[in-house]
Parts: C-alpha cells; structure tokens; sequence
C-alpha cells in the first residue's frame, strides 16, 4: 500500500488542520509521530507510512489552511514556527479542499453526485490506493427516525425525489460508499448508523467506524471505570462539568447538538459497570478557553462494609491536538482493513470511540488489546 | 478446603480489625462482601467460603478486638451498628490474638520458636487445613544488606546465636514458613525478600505473595499510566502529594519507614511508561484526617506536535476498608495455592500490590487479567 | 434582653433540627458554639444568651425533632450521642411545632390569621420579649409579579376575597410581620420582598433580613472575587457545578426552584467585579450525597500583559451544619436590632446571604466589618 | 515627581525582565496596565506616570534583556510580538545593566562602594528624582546570625576589613541606603531586616518595605483564611504542595533556599487564625512546568458540633507576570513615600508581601484597606 488519501468532512476545521499540518510535519521530518497510536513503540502492523498520506476534503468555509494553521499555532495548538515550515504542503492541501454541501442548497441527489465526483476525481488524480473519508466537522443534532433510513432501495428512491433525506454527515456517509471509500464517523453525528448505509457499505463491500472520538474526559472515565469494576468497588454517582472553547464548544452551546454529545459521553460508565449509575455529564461553552477543554469529574463510590468515598479529577487537554493524530491513526487503519478485505462495521477500532459502532465493550485497555490484536491480523 | 485460618500480623490494628469484622459480618450474613475482588460477579475459581474463615494473629497491642471495632465504627470505617452484632466473633478472634514479639525482649531464636509455636497451635486447635500468615503491622525502615541474608544455613546459624538479625517482618516471615504456612507482605517492609527465605520457603514448599497493597493513589496511577503509554501521550511529570491520619500516618512520619513507602510508589509509573519521569511523591502524617486519606496528583503530558496538557486527581478514601477486603482475597487466594502444590513466590497476585513480587508488571488491567487467569486455574 | 423565641419555618427540616439542637447542646454545655459568628472570640455586642433562646415553628412534616436528629446524627451531621443527651429539649422544642400551611387547604387569610395566632400563642405562653421567624424551608420558584404586591391596601383588599394571592414565604413573612416579629429569609424564596410587605414591616415597626444563606460556594467566592478585583487581575470566566443531595438537593432537582436558587449564587462575582462574566453555575441532585455538598468551581483570570491563568476549587461540606449556626445568629442580631428600635430591611446583614436586601456590597470582608460595625452599634 | 528610577536586583530574570518589557509596553500604548494594583480603576493617589519610569540593575548573567524577553516570549509570560515591538526599549534597559557582585570576588567593602557608584551614576545619568531598589533575584538560604548586624557601627567595622559579612541581598541594601534609595525586598531573602541596616534606613532616612511577593498559593490563603476566622469555622489542617519550574524553582529545588521560602508561606495562616495549625507546605521542582506554577492546597476545617470539612484549591499561575505588575506598583509607592519624607519600614505596604515586615496582619481585606489609606495619605 503506497498511496492513501485522507479525505476530510470539514477540512478547515481545528482538528482537519491539525491533522493535516502535523501529516505534513512528521513527512518533513520536522515533528514527532508522538500521539500516533500506531506508530508507538512495539505497536504491531505495517501501515501505509506518513510519507504517502495525501490530504484533501470538503468545508464550507473559505479561510486557507496556512491561515488556519497561523491561527492553531497563535492559540498553542501547533509549535510557532511550523506554519512556515510547511506552507507549500499547507497550499497542497488547500488545493484539494471542495466546498462542503450546504443544506438547502440543491437536492441531496445532486449535492451526492458532486460530492462522491470530488472524492472519485481526487483519488484519480493523485493514484491513491484507497481513499478514506473521516468527518471531523461540527455535532449535528440527533437525527428523527425515517422509515427510508431503513432499506437501502427505500433511500435511494426518496433521494432521487430530489428531497433533503439525510443528516449532512449521513449524506458524507453515502458518498463515501457510492465512491467505494471506507467511512470514519469521528463526530457523534449520525453518519454511517442508519441500516440503509449499512447495506450500502456492504454492497461497495468498504468498511467504516466511529462515532465520536475519545479523546478526553470519555477517555479517562474509560480508564477508571474498569478499575471500581476489577476492585468490586460499586460506584454511587458520576458526575461531570465539560468547559470547552474552540468552534465545538461554539456549537455544543446549542442544546440539540449538545444532546448528541452528552449521549455519547453517558455511556461508558454504565457500559463498563453494567448498572445504571446516578449523575449527569455538563457541557459548557466557555469562550475563554479558546482551543482548550477543562473537565472536571466527581464519582462517589462504597468500598467495604459501605464506607463511601470520592475520586475526583481535572482534566485540561487541547481537544484538536488529541484528536488529529488519532484521525491519521484511524485513517492508516481502515485503508489497511479496506485493502485486507474487510467491509461493514469494524468493531476493533471501538478504542478510539466514546460510542463504538458493534461493540459494548467501554473498557478501554480490552478495547487496546482488541485494537492490537486486529492489527497483528493486517499484517 | 473446608477451613482455612488467617494469622494477621498486627491483629488489632485497623486493618486487621477491618478484615476481622468484615469476614465476621459476612458470615453472619450482616454485610455484602463489597470490595472482596474475589467474591465479585464473574470472578472464576472456588475459593474457601467465609463461613471457613477463621482469624487470629500476632499483635503488641492488648487493647481488644472489640474496643478497636467501636473505635473503628466511630471513624465511620465500621458501620455503627456491627460490632454489637459480631460481638462473640470479635471476641472469639480475639481469643486467637497472642502478644506479638517486642525486639530486643528475647533473642529471634526463641522468639521464632514461639511465633511457630502459635501458628501451629492454632492451626490444630481449629483443625484447620491451611494457615496463611498476613503482615499488616506498621511499616518498618528499610532493612540494611547482611551478608546472613543470602543463605538459609548462614541465616539459621546465625539465629541460633540468639543474636537479633532480621527486621520484624522476616521473622515473621520466617516462623510462617517454618510453620508450614503460606505469607503475604501487605507493607513495605522487607518480609519475605530475602534470598535465605526463599530458600526456606522452596523448603518448606509454601507461596508467597507481595509487597506492599495497593488501595489509593498507586491505584489509580496503575490505571492510568498505561492510558498514557499506549495513546502514545509522553508523560512529562507526575508529583504528588498524600495526606494521612490514621496509624499508618502516624508511623510513615517517621522519615525512615517513610522512604519504604515512598520507594514502593515510585515504581509504577516508571515501571509503565518505560522510562523515568520527572517528580516526586510526598507522605504527610495529617492527624486530623483520622482513618481517612487524601492524596492528589498532578501530571504534565505532552501529546501531537508537543502540546502540553495536565491530569490532576483527588482520591479521598478510607485505607482500612480499602485494604481489608484484598487481605481476605490474598488470604484466601494463597490458601488455594498452596493446596494445588504452589511454592514459592506468586507473581499473579501483582494486581493486589504497589511493589508486586516476581514480576515487572504494574499496567492494572494486565495485573488483572493474569490475576483472573490464575484464578481459573486454581478450580 | 432575656427571652427569644426562634420560629422556624420548616421547624422539622435539617437546617432547623440542627439549628435547635445545636442550640440545646450549647445550652447544656455539651457542645461549643464553633460555627456561630456571634459567638467568635472579640465579637462586639451583647445579643440574648443562648440560654434564653426558645424553638418553636410551623411544619407540615410531622416526623419528630427527636426522630430527625437521630436521622442527621447517622448521616453525620450531629455527632452520634447528642440526640440521647438533649431528648428532653427536642421534645419541648416539638410540642412548640405548629402544622405548616399547606397551599389550596383554605385561603390565606384564614392561614395568615392561624399562623398569626400560633406565633403570638407562642410569644405569650414563653413570655418572650421578642419572637424572630426564620425561614428555613425548601426553596420555592420564582413567584411571578401580580399587581396586589405594590401595595398593603391592594393585598390585604384581596386577600380578604380568601384568594391564594402570595407564595408560600411571603405570606410566612406577611403573618410574622402582622404578629410584631422580626423576619428572616434564610432561603432564596421571595419572602419579604414585596413592596407591599416591607410596607407592612414599616407599619409594625418590624426589622427583617435575607435572603438565601451563604453557606458555601457563594461565600467562597465572595471571598475570592475582590481579591482578582483589587489585585487588578481581570476575571475572564466563572463556571461552577454543585451536586447536593438532601432534601435541599431533592427540592432542586425541581428545574424552577432551582432557578431560584442560581440567580442567587450568579450575582456575587459580577456584583463584585462590576461586570457580568462568562459562565454558568450549575446544580445537579446527587442522592448519594446525603447532607453533603460538593462544589467545583473553575475560574480564568488574566494578569500583566494578559497572560492567562486558573483557579480551581472543590468545597465539600454539610449544608445544614454550615447554615444552622447562622440561623440563631441572625434570630439574635434581628431581635436585638428589634429591641433597639431598628425596623425595615436590615443591610447590614448582608454577610449572611448569597442576595443580601438593602445593599449591592457582596465582598465578603467588607459585610464582615459592616457586620462588626452593626453588632457594635447595637450594644 | 516627574521621573523615577527602578534598579533592579536580578535585572535580568524573568520578573525583572516582566517588569522592564510590561513597562516599556504601557508606556508604548502597546499593553493595559491590567494587573498593576495602583492603576485599578478608583485606586487613590498620585504616582509617577509609568512613562516616567528608567529601569536598570544588577545582574550576573550577561543574556541581553531582548534575548531573554524573546525566552519569556516563547514561554507565554509575554505576548509574542512584544519583544519586537519594545526592541530599543530593552536595549536601552540593557544598557543600564551593571554586573552583580558575585560572592568571593573581592571584599564587601569594595563591592559596597562599586554597586553605590553604580546606582548614583544611574540617578546622575538620568536626572531622576528618586531611585527604588528592587531585589527580585534568586532566593538565598537563611543567613546565620551574626553579632555585627545588630549594630550600624560594628557591621561597617567589620566590612571595613574586607570580610564577606552580609547575604547578598542585604549588601544590596546596604549599598541602596547609602546610596539614599528606598528598598524593596521582593524575595524571602534576609535583604533589609538586619538592625545594622534599619538604623542606616533611619539615618539616611530612606524607606524599605518587604518581604517576599505575595504572588500566588499565599495570595489564596491569605483571602481564604479570614474567611474561615470570621465565620467561627475551625480550621484543623492546611497541606499544600507546589510546583514550580522556572528559575525559581531551580533555586528552590536547593533545601537551604526552600527553607526560607516555607518559612515565608507557612506564617499566613497561623498568623490569621491565631493558632498553630497542624499540615505543611512543600515546594518542588518541575522543570517542566517551565515558567508556571501549579499550587494545590487542602484545607480541613470544623463547623458546628464539630462536623468535618474540606476546601481544596488549585492555582495555576506564571510567576513572573504576577510579580512584574507589584513590582512596579513597589517602586511607584516607595518612590511616592520617599518623596513625602517617609523613611524606615513600610508596614503598609504588606498586603504585597508573604512575610510583611513591620506588621503582623496577614489578612488580604484588611492589607488592602491599609495600602489605600496610604495610597490617599500619600496624595
């Protein structure tokens, strides 16, 4: 495996130019592959090397990548002076970014045909192996039931009407599979979910993951969790407050779209202690905080004998820069999975997921070793 | 294994009062076995009943087990209620408690006759098919090197002296083998490490597990360094700062016993991440905080491109009831090895201690997954 | 000033059951008066002994004080063997408990004249001097603004026709106010802040003060926000997330009770900065809790050249042992503002409440020497 | 008062090189002067403007002030594009930097007279009306006592010889008050408080204030502590931890230096509550945290009938930029004072200072009520 595009839904946003900017400067031998899953230490299989990802992408905002990489690199996302190391492979990447679909803007069956030829033509043009198309951009609000969600022929025939059907990430979805790519749902958008998709994917026989990478609090609770389990220390209450900048926290500050987020987060502990556990997850917009993410947990739990006690814990991560390399880690690996043959849902990549598509494991060091092992397999 | 007989160094301290009093009120079917990770749901094997369970030990202290039960019901580390209801437990346990050895009272020679003479004798009073000796008396300063440490015939030869050789732990450790009985090391003191009680011990043929439990802080770094290695996170710093009352504050406020303490905390995260990390682990003895502990830690990790992110956590829990259930586990666990014809030290029993022996292995849920391993094997 | 009668209303809540208790074991000498602010080493003013402090009170729990106090001695809010100690005491101050007015069982000039009635009975059968009603029932919602509040003439005029005109607190402050008491609103219900009532307290030459008791977070941070203030460190955000159990905390799991009680904790910091600042202050229940409080609060400042920094602080503490001292030093200090011919709002008791009536001063350190310069005055 | 001097001590350091750039960029028009006390809206007084501020010193190290504003600049202590912008300014700062007196390098007496010559050239140089002596280098140890410094005659007897008899610190002061400066001493070092060097403050009736910036954890317990004071809480336990990296934390990271910095910390709390209180303070190095600090305290605390309590807090600050803002604001009301003919110990200005020399009041409210008087007296 030579050559693999990065294909990114939201292409401007912090965590696409974070990805695509840190790419481009483990390439240039200017940054560490540090935060890259699978390129740590005694990780096994032989993925496609940074050198042959190429990056490209819908957004629907203008603003070039060098910009936004200046803007990432004033707010301590990226070093200070990498902008400028690596403007031509920036200008590269701008040069493959199409204009995302905008709702309303046109039929669904239209905007499907555009997008699925951006993603065909860009493969095309740069003889890539496998593309594989990740979103990245910003929550959508759940999605209501539709009965054409359910079969694929069902869908088909309702898009041709010319109406709008699918959620934006769900139509992202469809493109991918009609262009024969693998799919990452990195938000926890609706994306690849609805069956219709499933039966999509597997007719293009392509394989796809998500929803919703875990990237901080989610990620600690996965760590913890499994701990009170072990420990036969029954857990009382969970409860969280998550204060986010950036443009997530911008559109979590609309309660629909933070619905989908506080759904994704809720899970794990419950998942892990098999019990419905007292407590409520916060999400909150706090300008201030810019690039940056606080989350504060408070668990109550019994130990012998009933005696109660606390676990509290503050963490202050930088979101863009946790989830960009875990976007290259996921890409590299479904193109891996796509070449081996696999198709549909990939249930060992749930590691990297608050709310992994065809598993209910949450534990996160069963969900390292299921990742480790898959890939010995693609090797 | 019908009857299985616990023999607790440091009887009437706050652990051992714990342990006694919890498997007395699950006996007595007062009390869920909470917190006892070998009673949890799932867990394989077929360990000795509670109801098999019989306690008795060594102590200095002659205040009584019942006196030390309210005292502890008073710090809310004992329900109210529950010493009133397992007063003849209590009282027949501490029927078993026979005076501890007093260094410089007696040579070792004599006083480990005596200690042998007590584990035996109990063992035959109650006809009981195994004896596993747990130290969980205060912490001792780390032992100098000498040169009798290294064979049995040189120690023993040395005894016979009447000379006082070994730290209170070994001595213990020494009359448990002797006795025929398995040991766990529930401190940090030296106990069983010593080469010429390995000798004796293969001699003997009898297990031996430790050192040193784990039950708060150590706890939660074992879950979360690994977190950091394998999402590739380099951990920069972790510092940290304990505050104890209790009695083992009270004796860690010794520097000396301190730095035993401080020496098995520090492995963990090096022991994970491969590598030293920056920061140190502060003891302070906090009187006011009676039975209870808090311990914060603070951690700095770098993740993609070099951002610097930080991890704090507040653990606040009670570390008799933390610890009293795993010496009911460890007791129990041994007591099973031994019966299937295991000698020696046993490295499976790592996930129960800060500084496991026989093995380098301090990632939690791997310690846990061996544990339970080993445990299908016992059935 | 030799005898004052304490009224409480919610006689049989935590905050009052403590409060009457405590008072009792202070009286018996069985407990110091720690907690109580008037009773502080060097605190100026000579306020009624806690000897002559008499309880009585209007509930519609009719579970008894003695039932209660062995209730909050388990959940460790009075210590296990005060209630034994001071039986006699909570049964007297029980049969002085009169039942509370429950909405839509008559109309309230019925139930103002009974509980007009049951307060004078009161004050005549203890031969009081003075009689202080304190609300310390659950919090009520926002009351919504009708036009019979701005005027006596218009609310008497249509309380006469038997309507339910008033909420709840404020027809307890319309009845104390009839009865010649003094009034305090500990919680953040409306109580007395109808223009037609402190017209009414203006006829009866009655004092009162309030409202909502500034017991934690609050009064942290009305301690911490004038340091940023004349430290010339710029404020940038606020968050905070309190989880309370309790029935405080059962009572704000109601969404616009709850909103009640955040307008009041919102006020502080922007009242003391002079701006409004980013942030939301969030109250979840958490049963698990208990009488217990947990508050994390998260704050973004600027310094010098705009450099950002944090403080962070988590506030564990028992809601009703921190309210019930204030309790009976705010029945002191209104008695004896009473006696000393003060009547209307009291703004010098600003210290005590998270929305102090009568002032915009929230800087703790300054309501604390306007206090002292009040209890001075007043000797 | 049109022109005044700063001559720092450490000139080169980050404080001082905060302070020289914060300066030169207020007067610039390029930064606000947030985080300067005596610029805060309503702060009473007339000072020197801050354009007529000169900056100089002494420094050991040679790294020119632009080079290390370029270092505090990469660290974020200043904004990134200030050094660029302030350029000239820097280097006319620079050019006023004279080399310290480096220990064994010839006899005090000497030094003495080099570093008067140093500072009167500077005031000669500048025609300033008045030079503040600012001592913001490294923290020294505890000096010894010695029998000269208890006399202004017997301590210039002794320098007279050639002999090293004075700390660093205080020789600076010495040559400051000989050469007819005020004094700040901005660092827990010995500095002024010998009573050889009060009665040359007397006789050159020059004024000084001190000791050790109050900048961050201490700043916290001294707006905490009154709190609990005044509300009758009893504080039974205060822990704390710091971390600091940066150059300070380097010198701390030496058990002699540390030493005068606990002792500085540790005075607040007891001094505020009146009491002894059980619980330590340690400082460690962190490299990592490169110029921030990261301060974490836990409080335990009693309210009525004894109920237990905790207050944690977390403080996350750049040292630097919080001493730069009071260091200017030292040397404008020193200045200020020197000019109306104040001269001896400065007790009003303690709300600066961890260790307050000429006062014993600790409490954050009641320090700044004092400096505004002063600031209004000195109008």
């Amino acid at each position: 495996m030579d050559k693999v595009g990065v294909w990114l839904i939201g292409a401007r946003g912090s965590v696409a130019t974070a990805a695509t900017a840190g790419a481009a400067a483990i390439k240039a031998g200017v940054a560490s592959s540090q935060g890259c899953v699978t390129e740590s230490p005694g990780f096994p299989g032989q993925l496609v090397p940074f050198a042959g990802l190429i990056s490209g992408g819908h957004d629907i905002s203008e603003i070039s990548l060098r910009k936004r990489a200046e803007q990432l690199s004033r707010a301590g996302v990226i070093p200070p002076d990498l902008p400028g190391l690596i403007a031509s492979e920036l200008d590269a990447a701008d040069a493959e970014i199409r204009p995302g679909h905008v709702p309303g803007h046109g039929g669904q069956d239209t905007a499907a045909a555009r997008l699925i030829a951006d993603i065909t033509g860009f493969r095309a043009r740069h003889r890539l192996d496998r593309v594989v198309v990740v979103n990245v951009s910003s929550t959508e609000q759940p999605a209501a039931p539709r009965p054409e969600f359910d079969r694929l022929a069902d869908l088909e025939e309702r898009l041709a009407t010319g109406d709008d059907v699918l959620p934006p990430s769900s139509l992202y979805a469809y493109a991918a599979f009609q262009a024969g790519c693998g799919y990452v749902e990195f938000t926890p958008s609706t994306g690849p979910i609805l069956p219709a998709l499933a039966e999509l994917a597997a007719l293009r026989e392509v394989p796809y993951a998500g929803r919703d990478g875990k990237t901080g609090e989610t990620l600690i609770k996965s760590a913890l969790a499994p701990m009170f389990a072990d420990r036969a220390l029954r857990v009382r209450s969970w409860s969280g407050l998550n204060l986010l900048g950036g443009g997530d926290g911008a559109t979590l500050a609309d309660p629909a779209a933070r619905s989908s987020k506080e759904l994704s987060k809720d899970q794990v502990v419950a998942g892990v202690l098999g019990e419905p556990v007292e407590g409520q997850t916060h999400i909150d917009y706090v300008q201030d905080l810019g690039e940056w993410k606080t989350a504060w947990d408070h668990v109550t739990f019994e130990g012998f004998l009933g005696v109660p006690m606390t676990l509290q814990f503050t963490w202050q991560g930088c979101d863009s820069a946790l989830a960009a390399p875990l976007v290259l880690d996921l890409a590299r690996l479904v193109a891996r999975a796509h070449e081996k043959g696999r198709h549909g849902v990939l249930p060992e990549l749930g590691y990297f997921f608050k709310n992994p598509l065809g598993t209910h494991e949450h534990a996160l060091a069963a969900q390292y070793a299921r990742l480790r092992a898959f890939a010995e397999e693609l090797s």
